[in-house]
């Protein structure tokens, strides 16, 4: 098998026109977000779409739920998609429905997305309450049956407190160090450190406000920054997040932003993406990067897929 | 009008003999709870069948949303029902939902219960994070339609910040202060002192476990402390808040407890009442023995049911 390419996080507005990028891309897996505020029911409906997806592009996609799905992808010339939620609220107040979404395929979930959860607190709370009675439940459920715990919105005393009360390494899907670009949303270098040494995965975002100089940001700068991690870190426990956001309307930002929390609605407006990094064409371009940054083949190939999917086939089912 | 009396909070298991034991204990009016962990629309079915014992005892209990329902009822000789819920459950994430559970006759909900709700923290976490980001919205909503914000399950960071970002006077309808019985669902000095200077109202709980030696608790123990809080800040603020729960099944406990956030079930049941209060009928006795404590007639009524006849009137619509 060849090394799998992987990303770690995207929420594109599916179509045939991105299934086929996924493909141009040599992107053979990606963990696709099927809610942030939606609660059960409305998750429920946003797999369902999915399925009819899958049935309308049986060449293109499959339908994953473990790391062998990945090799039956690449052996048939499709893109493995995974799902995961960007906040608990798929699971509501029940603990019970964290299996059922296992079972209806979800793989990743955030334990909060920017603001408090039931389970702890999100990057742009005052307060970061860190894990709460219910998250220390949700933390035992989510490793019991394999539901990768994500802190990618997390404020970073909940995800110390998550990397400690958790028994198998979790994930931050997509962000950055915050000591590259200082914004709420990217990771404390304690964080980061706990994280790998408990054998988390890092997917580094290439979402706008993640990046240092935002869309200005220059590819070279973005490999520098993957080289300063790897040779702080080392190189197993980091990959691509993208949180590529492509073709969706600027309602969607509206909604991932303010959901129905809010009564006051702020303009949302998709930013500008790097030059570099515009659709899953560009993987291409960031694998050579990489090299020209120093990064051997072995090292890039961990990096753009081989990492996330060791994890992978160590983190979707029950603790071995 | 003679003074009305008023308990503002029961959980009662509602029955054609309570109703007739509020009429016996001369209970104009009653806040009682829809929802503990109950969402939206389980609030609506607890609404429904409320609906349907309304229709059933036209001539005991009468629905009731504003203080003038109150007067209706004393002419009628029966007893005004009023609706809360003891968490933030019925809005799910929805700020538009505080509306709407108003319109349906919500006047009192509860910022958390025990544990941290998306509003606020409750009197059982470890960490406290006061309000959080869509709590602050939650109190300026709930300021705007009338909704009683109600802290007597929540913890006294979250508490004392509910006090100071809401614009109007807060509860607490079930509770006792903390120096005298220590627990965390009593209320901490100086939480008592911000709830009393705002105008806000403090219901005095009869259950067990708020309770100085719990069912041992003598109406004498009982009136002193009374007392006390009446020495120290006044007799305005204060009131019942009995949490009588009378003929629940020890299921209703569990649910209370444990609703759907926890894995394993502890035995719950509920303890012994002190035997000067098992039923509505036992106000008569609790009247009597706070003008034994020393309490003039003109403060009994007060403290029985006047104090939250003025809230309730200042309280259940848009500010003045």
């Amino acid at each position: 098998m060849r090394p799998p390419r992987i990303d770690a996080l995207q929420f594109i507005n599916p179509s045939e026109t991105i299934f086929e990028e996924m493909r141009a891309g040599g992107v053979d897996a990606v963990h696709i977000t099927v809610s942030y505020h939606e609660g059960f029911r409305d998750t429920v409906a946003a797999l369902s779409e999915w399925n009819r997806l899958f049935e309308a592009h049986p060449d293109l996609i499959l339908r994953a739920t473990s790391a062998a799905d990945i090799a039956t992808a690449m052996e048939t010339k499709r893109t493995a998609i995974f799902f995961g939620a960007q906040n608990p609220a798929p699971i509501e107040d029940d603990l019970g429905l964290i299996e059922i979404v296992h079972q209806l395929g979800l793989r990743f979930m955030q334990l909060s997305y920017n603001n408090q959860s039931l389970l702890c607190a999100g990057c742009y709370e005052a307060q970061d309450s860190g894990l709460t009675n219910m998250g220390r439940e949700a933390v035992r459920e989510m490793n019991r049956v394999g539901l990768v715990i994500d802190m990618s919105h997390s404020g970073d005393r909940s995800r110390l407190e998550a990397i400690e009360h958790s028994a198998r390494p979790i994930a931050i899907t997509h962000a950055n160090p915050a000591d590259w670009h200082d914004v709420p949303r990217n990771v404390a270098p304690d964080t980061l450190k706990a994280l790998f040494e408990t054998g988390g995965m890092l997917g580094f975002s290439l979402y706008p406000l993640h990046l240092a100089n935002g869309a200005d940001c220059t590819i070279e700068d973005f490999t520098a920054m993957v080289a300063r991690v790897a040779d702080t870190y080392g190189t197993a426990g980091i990959g691509i997040g993208s949180d590529l956001c492509q073709d969706q309307p600027d309602e969607a930002l509206a909604w991932m932003r303010d959901g129905r929390w809010k009564k006051e609605r702020e303009d949302a407006a998709f930013g500008a993406q790097p030059a570099w990094f515009r659709s899953n064409t560009d993987f291409h371009g960031i694998a050579a990067a990489l090299r020209e940054r120093g990064f051997d083949a072995a090292e890039t190939d961990a990096l753009l897929g081989e990492n996330w999917y060791r994890f992978m086939a160590n983190s979707f089912g029950p603790a071995p």
